[in-house]
């Protein structure tokens, strides 16, 4: 199927000059809701109106949801160490991925989004540091940040405040690669504890995916990095990836992702790294094939397609574009609808679900996972967010 | 002239009930400033072609002043430790006063502010906390830190980034007090230098105000805390107030406030402590009374105006309102348009310069300060600062 190829040009190709002129003084900007054309408008936005505000939040915290920004206005932060395939390029340069982001939350989820490039590194200040400026703020979605300090920043901030803390990167993946898989195994016919899952790549996005499957009920998964397989075999594991080992590879494999590709039932591709050609034959019958590296797919699509049964890559040029967009701006959406103070594995699940269920009848080998400009996306993910949020106690108003 | 009260009702009487109808979601949000429609849309900005910007500025660091949101926006920074005339309600509390001088940035600067209300007090961790966050915006707007971690906040944080630290509680109120000021000697046809001047107060305002006349040549000035005046007579000084004892009170007065006040040519009230009636009556011929507490002034107005030439508050219902939104926007638009790394002494003269001439023929008792709605305040003071700001070779591009 992916040789259904797009007639538009592949899109690596954009024209550099839109690119800059587009972007020139920046994609988003601050606009008021309430008018300011006079002194009495002035005495109620401002002082000495604002006192009473004010002085209503200083007496009941959580009236802050209901007077400021905070109900509606996520921090998307980074430390520019991991930024899309370009690597550790630091604050400044990570800014127009950020007001990408930014755009993209707003545009899907109805969510304001504020960049926040850190000038800082080590785990413990940068937990710090949104920490301290976490009360302006109802979530912090983390961006771009490099594993394995990004599981640990995540882990530490959300013990720390009370708002949600959402690494993107890791989970945003693994909800849309989830919703994706289980619409392929319903168009064929299987369940997930059916499927024997081989994932590429032990960074965020492929130990992120990883954890979450286990909790969907996969029925076996591995994950293999550059040296091979994680398992009991693997003496040099240490911290999240011994975690995960301990977790997977119930069937105790060794040796190399290609190996474990022989009769394997799914690929998930979490790497730049290129599978050889042939690899993706071994696998078994009617089997899917996520290759989801941009802009170079870990194996080609049309390699792909003359075996799997269902193909999907990380490119919007081909069919079943693997896209955090599908969950991001939902999940935080319905996270802040209930204002709720963390995002749990069942909100997730139910994210995962959401999106799955949008394509419904529609599903099809190359429709099984809804396009990102699927208008249906967004409020259905936010609705299931906050019902999850609200069962599993950790709402602060109820789902409505 | 203050018995030439405004007809609507006092502005602390603004209805509750709009109040709150009005914050109801806050009062700002971030907005696209570029299309979000389809894939073509996407591609521009966000991935892939996103990443040819990111290059670009990992490449040249200053053009991420060309192509993001940083040439047009601050932080509005605080740790809800003085806001308004509330005092320590904490960075939650603060938030709805934060987003009230977004909104001032935008309408009367053009320029987008973020909020950011800090859950921490020290000035080693403030200090630290803005450094990390500083790559994302042209500037920073220090706001309602309590004095004296306001002034080492804001020198140290200025020592370590490159991009202009305001405390507006500080400079933006000395600019709007010495454009009023050079204005009222203009009307009495006087000099700065002939001005004999006693502030009450040695808080953030009073010593920034203080010291900014001392650099705009003011012919004597004493300063008042609580216990009288600031002098070589004061054995408990120390820190700020003992810098600002040194550059003052060149006659060596000791005593009250209102000792001082017999025979002064200018009250300036930066506190909420209230003046004894009668010791206005005390000052010289044709003295001016700033009388800036709100809402309750130090002076009454109308006593004030008995004897004095020139009467000027804090508030908005009557004439000669210093605010300092006459200063703030436009003292960051001209920064900005410049990529100015810091704001200098010459900048902020020729702030006050520039809000000052506005008023220009139209000179009177009750209008030495523009007023707040008066649409060529933030441009002129933006051209002027961007000027100085070339003129003191703080500038990354020229003025235009």
């Amino acid at each position: 199927m992916a040789s259904t190829a797009n007639p538009t040009p592949p899109e690596q190709d954009v024209p550099e000059e839109a690119v800059f002129a587009l972007h020139r003084g920046g994609k988003i900007e601050v606009i008021s809701r309430v008018p300011v054309r006079d002194r009495d408008d002035l005495s109620l936005a401002y002082t000495p109106g604002v006192a009473k505000v004010c002085l209503a939040i200083a007496a009941r915290a959580d009236s802050v949801y209901d007077y400021t920004w905070k109900s509606h206005t996520v921090a998307v932060v980074t430390d520019g160490s991991a930024v899309l395939g370009l690597g550790d390029i630091g604050a400044a340069a990570s800014l127009p991925v950020m007001e990408g982001k930014a755009l993209l939350f707003k545009q899907f989820g109805g969510v304001d989004a504020v960049p926040i490039a850190l000038d800082c590194r080590s785990v413990a200040d940068i937990v710090d540091t949104v920490t301290r400026i976490a009360p302006a703020f109802g979530g912090i979605n983390l961006e771009d940040i490099s594993a394995p300090r990004c599981f640990d920043i995540e882990q530490q901030l959300q013990a720390r405040i009370d708002i949600p803390v959402f690494h993107d990167d890791q989970h945003g993946t693994a909800i849309v690669v989830l919703a994706a898989l289980k619409n392929a195994a319903r168009l064929t016919g299987r369940e997930l504890g059916d499927l024997r899952v081989v994932v590429s790549g032990a960074g965020a996005a492929g130990l992120a995916v990883t954890r979450m499957l286990v909790a969907a009920g996969i029925g076996e998964i591995a994950v293999a990095d550059s040296k091979g397989l994680l398992g009991p075999a693997r003496t040099d594991l240490a911290g999240h990836k011994a975690q995960v080992a301990a977790l997977t590879n119930a069937g105790r494999r060794e040796g190399s992702l290609v190996e474990a590709l022989a009769g394997a039932d799914v690929f998930l591709g979490l790497s730049a790294g290129k599978v050889p050609p042939g690899a993706a034959a071994t696998m078994a019958k009617d089997n899917f094939v996520f290759a989801m590296a941009n802009p170079d797919p870990e194996i080609e699509p049309a390699e792909a397609a003359r075996t799997a049964a269902v193909v999907a890559t990380g490119r919007s040029d081909y069919p079943n574009q693997i896209n955090n967009v599908l969950a991001f701006p939902g999940v935080f959406a319905g996270a802040l609808r209930v204002r709720a103070s963390r995002v749990t594995e069942a909100m997730k699940l139910a994210a995962a679900d959401a999106i799955a269920a949008v394509v419904g009848d529609d599903l099809a080998a190359d429709l099984v996972i809804p396009s990102v400009f699927d208008g249906r996306v967004g409020p259905a993910v936010a609705e299931a967010v906050a019902r999850a949020a609200q069962d599993d106690g950790v709402a602060r108003q109820p789902a409505g």
